[in-house]
């Protein structure tokens, strides 16, 4: 919203710039660490104020909702991953893979993914900020099977979507529904059981 | 609780019984109203009591703790399914499997379980609770598998623990992730995955 506006008036004072960008930054901040923290039911803006230090109103003015400022603090959480290239679909799968499922173990956002998909049931704005993650997270996948399939490396008649959910689900279904360690032998085990289909 | 007291006493009274009977019921179907219409934080003892008109008092004297309250009500959303026998393993897994899409595509359970999730990355009670849940549900994929492995139908070295991951990982992330739909052949297509490697 401050680019558009910044585009109709006179060039901004560039120190007037930098320090909206350090307050948008820290708020953007606070917002995470109380997510993490506890949950999406622990995000107000009052909360964030508190928090961070920035008056409500200055919250207010770069993001006119609570759910516009959960949307920005929570697209951090989907960054996409490169597409890797090792030559074979096998090779970039178990990348892609490893990747996930490292952040799965460590990340702070793997704790809060429940509580987004818990309010994405009855919210459809926080549905939309849950799409974009999922976007996000697929992406580099459907990329390198693709590839493949272009390759010749992979049958035509796969969807890339169910090549997806094979991966994905059961890492996901380790991570928040059995518990159960998301060890590197799991991971190959899961790869392997999708290539043998290909 | 009502049942050990009564092991110490002289006989109830039949009318007394089943009065405490419709009461508990009562207050555990209003329970699970609430969880499915608001979630995990829409259910406090407050909202039982106005819900289902019984008295907070009488509802702590049942249930200890609001925890206590919701681990008897969530153990309604894990009720094992009947462990079949098709007389072969790709039939069970896909008896099994379709019970579960169709669940998870109607039951009001299905939009409350990330709540429950949600909490249990907090609270050690909640974790007990989805533990549980998911114990049940995982149940008689293992048992068929298990079986399938005495008969000689299933490698041995295979760990029945994964093949659960590679059936109900990707129904659960069509669920609750990608929310693509849960179709018949989508579901035929994870249990041929399986079935292959076995």
């Amino acid at each position: 919203m401050v680019t558009r506006k910044r585009a109709l008036k006179a060039p901004p004072d560039s120190d007037t710039d930098s320090r909206v960008q350090r307050s948008k930054h820290t708020v953007l901040a606070a917002t995470y660490e109380l997510l993490t923290q506890s949950g999406l039911a622990g995000v107000s803006v009052d909360a964030v104020s508190k928090r961070s230090g920035v008056a409500k109103t200055t919250i207010y003015r770069h993001w006119p909702s609570r759910s516009a400022l959960l949307l920005d603090a929570c697209s951090r959480m989907g960054s996409r991953a490169q597409t890797p290239d090792t030559g074979t679909l096998r090779g970039d799968l178990e990348t892609l893979a490893f990747h996930v499922a490292g952040r799965l173990r460590t990340a702070p956002w793997a704790a809060v993914l429940p509580s987004i998909i818990d309010a994405a049931e009855r919210d459809a704005d926080l549905a939309g900020v849950q799409a974009r993650i999922h976007a996000e997270m697929r992406y580099p996948f459907c990329a390198v099977v693709e590839r493949a399939q272009q390759k010749g490396q992979a049958r035509r008649g796969v969807n890339p979507a169910e090549i997806v959910a094979a991966v994905l689900g059961p890492l996901f279904y380790r991570r928040w529904f059995s518990r159960e360690p998301l060890d590197d032998t799991f991971v190959k085990a899961v790869v392997q059981n999708v290539i043998s289909q290909l």
